[in-house]
């Protein structure tokens, strides 16, 4: 078998990434033309009703397609998830109360950093001590931390939870990159938040869903734009929302409802994770980076056991038209992200790649 | 004369308001397939070479076309100027100093609010009590004031500074409704900065012009997310970057430069406000509501004398497809917003509009 040289994309960039063609095609059409207007959707203002109706519908698709309970709310903020690990404390450590985190890659440093900055901040369980490549398992939560929070994928070392443990204090949750890839229970959650540049949608807003009933309650003071109560009281445009990131989220959202929800995403995604992994485990070429049983099933990270042959495997790659599946610095390799809207033909494409070279190189 | 009916819309929206078509039809293309590269602008990498090029242009062109001096650095965040209201004291309030404002409306009201929340803060101008109707003049900023704070054109209530007052301490402006509408003198100014969804792009970016050496001075351990010159350093890429916004932000000010720079828009600019404004002031039944040496060439606001009349008039200058000139409900009565983008045909149409209303009811 011959791969095929083609000009079509096998995006596997590990975000801002890949989203439906049919989202693009959409999008499109309302840079120039929203819903038959005559103006643009970049230049209509937040407060009219037709982006009113955009605002309202992308947030009831989020409870929907995760099935949150009714009194949780959603609210979509610029500033990236970044900006999330800094307001995380500030909505839920008391003034003088602490904080306990799971530290499992480079995010959830980034997010207990953020913590530390506000205040007692423990790290109750790391995988740093393996460079990430799992995911830590049996420990205690304190039960007077005002939070737990941990970071349910891990883009750059390929981990993910596959269940979450059980808390005695509210339970937090970074979900950047694998929300809606799979049906998560919403009401064991205080809160849930997501950059939307993976599953949801383009760069450029950040999506919180809560219980409103966890917030207000720590005696500080806040800022209201970095006070979650005071968007969600003002259901999202307390100020000037960014309007098109939250447009091209509902229509994502809106394919992922068409085809099947997150059940269904969850199947596809499975059948593409196990289709690269078996291709890995099966080829004495390849090597994976993670423990087995916490293999993301968004982001597979694999070194080649002979890194000289590295510049031959990237020319074949690159010539089958697969982009983005160089690895993160911090891990080396390769990193094959396989977010909701990466067809299985995509990854069929890699792993003729994969099976081709090995029996070349084997 | 009879204003003709058109499917043609005259966008007047105060915010996202309206853009250059060409930069319409530029974006539309790079949602489906970003230079040629077969990828759309939404899905590739904020680190990849091409966005790299994009985010560089961008911040080129904000220095070119204000003339920034060489040292100064400009950043595009998410989160709104607003997220800018509680950045600025953050960045440029000494622990245990203070800051000084100028109150000239809604959103300077938000911002001294945000300040208050940081560390003493001291109104030393308002013209709230006059309903923002014009911009103080006469006052004394104090010499040991961290910052003099400032709102270089009111949206709502339709002032803008003909000139900035020359100030003993560092200058710092909220530039969102006007910047790019005229040159700027920016080293006078320690801090400019401004929501994009004006005259520089869709809602989703801020973009912050300042210079470096005056940060890091005030004692404060910031939130890298918050913090200017983390921001600074790390060219405008230490998270995600609104890549969708900074993309047709590049566009607009390659538009802007096309067509001559601020100098040129300024031009234009004056000769919009300057056909608008003569008509509200020759027919009676119209009238500014704000000092007349104060008029925003950005945003017009006037109201009619005889109130009865307004369905009447809305409903003409509707059927003329003009959108978006209803009033604030703070300051009632009509706002007419011409940003850059507008063209002096559309004012023409309103105009008449006015002329034709007044002739049957005058």
């Amino acid at each position: 078998m011959t791969v095929a040289t083609t000009t079509k994309v096998h995006n596997y960039s590990a975000g801002p990434c890949i989203l439906p063609r049919e989202v693009f095609e959409k999008a499109a059409e309302a840079v120039l033309d929203f819903e038959g207007s005559g103006l643009s959707i970049l230049e209509i203002s937040h407060r009219s009703k037709p982006f009113e109706a955009v605002m309202a519908k992308a947030q009831a698709l989020v409870k929907e397609l995760l099935g949150a309970p009714d009194n949780y709310q959603v609210v979509f903020l610029g500033g990236g998830a970044s900006l999330g690990f800094h307001m995380v404390p500030l909505n839920y450590m008391k003034l003088g109360g602490k904080s306990a985190y799971a530290n499992t890659g480079e995010w959830a440093t980034r997010a207990v950093k953020e913590s530390k900055l506000v205040g007692e901040t423990i790290v109750v369980a790391s995988s740093e001590d393996k460079n990430f490549s799992y995911i830590p398992k049996g420990y205690t939560i304190p039960s007077d931390a005002d939070y737990f929070h941990l970071t349910s994928n891990n883009t750059i070392f390929g981990t993910q939870y596959k269940h979450f443990p059980q808390s005695p204090v509210p339970l937090i949750c970074d979900m950047s990159s694998d929300i809606f890839s799979r049906p998560v229970k919403v009401k064991d959650f205080a809160l849930i938040y997501a950059g939307a540049q993976k599953n949801m949608g383009p760069a450029g807003t950040t999506v919180y869903l809560f219980d409103p009933e966890r917030l207000g309650q720590t005696g500080r003071k806040l800022s209201p734009m970095l006070d979650l109560k005071n968007h969600g009281a003002k259901e999202s445009m307390y100020n000037t929302p960014p309007v098109f990131a939250v447009y091209v989220s509902m229509l994502t959202l809106e394919w992922l409802k068409k085809t099947g929800g997150v059940a269904e995403a969850e199947k596809r995604n499975a059948a593409k994770a196990k289709l690269l992994y078996d291709t890995i485990d099966r080829l004495p070429l390849f090597k994976g980076t993670t423990a087995v049983e916490d293999r993301s099933m968004m982001n597979a990270t694999f070194v080649m056991s002979d890194a000289s042959l590295e510049p031959g495997f990237d020319a074949m790659w690159k010539e089958a038209g697969i982009s983005g599946i160089r690895g993160h610095r911090s891990v080396g390799g390769y990193r094959a992200s396989m977010y909701n809207a990466l067809p299985i033909e995509s990854v069929q494409v890699l792993v003729d790649v994969m099976e081709e070279f090995a029996r070349k190189n084997g």
